[in-house]
C-alpha cells in the first residue's frame, strides 16, 4: 500500500493511493499517519474509499515524527568524494524534526547560507518501537520507507564549529515523501535505484546495494543507543553527487529545482527560495 | 510561578505549587503544560485551585518536546577538564526527546554502557517561536527554566565514530525538573548557582555566571540555524566535576545517586540501574 498525507500544512488528512494512483480519504478510518497506528497500518481494498477531489498538496507521509535521525557517509562512494575515510559504524546525527515539510514544498535557504546542498535518501520510518533488536528481526519494525531529500548547508554542518546538526536543521530541510510505502510493496530495501536531477540534469545516481550499512544494520545499532519508536524516521545516507563533492563545487542557489526519485517509492521536486 | 506536571508516565496532569509548596490541579485550566500554552502561562492564585492529594510522581515539567537541544562544553573549566579548547561558537547536539524522564525517575544505563556520567544543567524551555532572534530580543522567547541532567555515556558519544547525539540520548538520559519556573521567578539566567551530588558527595559546583555563551546567545544562535518552537528544551552546559574529568575517571554504577540543584529551580534526585 502507498499512504500520503493530504492538505495544508499542519492539517493533513490521511490517504491512500488506489490502483489508478487517485488519493482516497483514510480519514475516516485512521486518525493520521502517526504514533500507534503505524505499527497496523489498515489493509484493505482503497476502491472502497471516498475518492479526494482536486490535486491537494501533499505533507509528509508521516505525522508527530518524534526523532529524525540520519546516517551520515554511509555510501562508499559517497564517502570517498567527501574526503573522509568509510567509517567502521554508522555516524548517526539529528535532523530537527521542525525541517519537516512536504515533497514538493519550497526549500528555504537561511540567511546566512551559503552552501545549500542535496542529498537524496532512502528513508525508513519506524512502525513499532524497536529496543535491543538484532539485525534479524530489526525489519520487522519498519512500517514503511520513503523518499528523503537530507537538505544540507555545509557551512553549518562544517564551519560553524560543532556537530553536524547545525546544518541539517533549518526549516524545510526535510522534504519526506511523497508516499509512505510499505514493506511487501516496497521490495527489498537493499535494492533500491534512487537519483536526483538538478535543474533537470542528473547529479545524483546510485542503488542501495551499495550502502555501507544495510538498514536492518542501522536499526539494530541505533536500537542499542536509544529506543525507536512508531514515527521515527531514518535518512539511511546518501549516494555520490553532492554539491560539495564536486569539483568545482556547486551550492544551492535561488531557482534551482531539485527532483528526486527512488524506484517504487515515487518522486520529489522542490524549488530552492531564500529567507526574506 | 512554579508549574509541574504530574502522575504516572505518559498521563502527566498541569498542576503549579501555591505558596507552601502543594501541587494545586491546573488540569481544569490548562490541558498540557506544552506547545501554545507555554507562550502565555495562566497568572493567578494557585490558592483558588484544587489541592492535589498525597504525593505524587513529578513528570517532566513540559509535555510534546519537539526538540530536545544539548549545548557542549559551555563553561570554561568544564571544557578545560574535558582536554577541550573552549569553542568559538555554541557547540550544538540534540538529545533524542524519547530520553526525557521526570526529575526523580531512575536512570538506566543501557546494556554495554561502562561510561555513564552525569552533567547538572540549567534547562531553558521556549514559550514562542524564535527564528532569527537578535540576543536583545532573545529572552522573551522563553517560557522558564528548569533542572536537567543531561546523562551521557562517553563511550557511545566518544568512541562508537560520529557525533555525540550517540551518547545523550538513551532513555532515562534527560532527567528533566522537578518545575517549571517563569522568567520573572528564576530571576537572572546569568547568576544561578547549581550542584550535583554523587551518593552524597558534592562532585559538580557552579555558577551561570561562567557560561561561555549566555541564554540569549545560545537562543539567538539557534535561531539562525533553525526554527525554535514552544516546548523545545535547550541544556545550556554544565560546570566542572563530571566523571569524565576526574583522575582517576569515575563513572556511574549501579546503585549511584545523583542529587541535583539549582537555585530557585528545585532539586532532582535519580537512582541508577542498569537495563536487564
Amino acid at each position: 500500500m502507498r499512504f500520503v498525507r493530504y492538505g495544508e500544512k499542519g492539517a493533513e488528512k490521511p490517504g491512500v493511493l488506489d490502483a489508478q494512483g487517485r488519493i482516497r480519504d483514510l480519514s475516516g478510518v485512521i486518525p493520521d499517519l502517526a504514533g500507534a497506528v503505524l505499527a497496523d497500518l489498515p489493509r484493505f481494498d482503497p476502491e472502497t474509499l471516498p475518492l479526494v477531489p482536486g490535486n491537494p498538496r501533499l505533507g509528509p507521509p508521516v505525522g508527530q515524527v518524534g526523532k529524525f535521525i540520519g546516517i551520515g557517509l554511509n555510501y562508499a562512494d559517497h564517502a570517498a568524494e567527501s574526503g573522509m575515510d568509510a567509517p567502521a559504524m554508522p555516524i548517526v546525527f539529528m535532523k530537527a524534526t521542525s525541517s519537516i515539510c512536504g515533497p514538493n514544498d519550497p526549500v528555504y535557504l537561511p540567511r546566512n547560507a551559503k552552501k545549500g546542498d542535496w542529498e537524496v535518501e532512502l528513508g525508513v520510518v519506524i512502525g513499532k518501537t524497536a529496543k535491543y533488536v538484532s539485525e534479524a528481526e530489526a525489519l520487522d519494525h519498519v512500517a514503511g520507507y520513503c523518499v528523503v531529500n537530507d537538505v544540507s548547508e555545509r557551512a553549518f554542518q562544517m564551519e560553524l564549529v560543532g556537530q553536524w546538526t547545525k546544518g541539517k536543521s533549518a526549516d524545510t530541510f526535510g522534504p519526506i515523501g511523497p508516499w509512505l510505502v510499505t514493506p511487501d510493496e516496497a521490495g527489498d530495501p537493499q535494492n533500491l535505484d534512487l537519483s536526483l536531477d538538478l535543474n533537470g540534469a542528473r547529479v545524483q545516481t546510485g542503488n542501495t546495494d551499495t550502502m555501507i550499512f544495510t538498514v536492518a544494520q542501522i536499526i539494530a545499532h541505533l536500537s542499542g543507543l536509544m529506543s525507536l519508536q512508531p514515527g521515527d524516521v531514518i535518512a539511511t545516507g546518501t549516494p555520490p553527487g553532492v554539491g560539495m563533492g564536486m569539483k568545482p563545487q556547486r551550492f544551492l542557489a535561488e531557482g534551482d529545482v531539485m527532483e528526486l526519485r527512488i524506484a517504487g517509492l515515487g518522486e520529489q521536486r522542490q524549488e530552492v527560495r531564500r529567507d526574506a
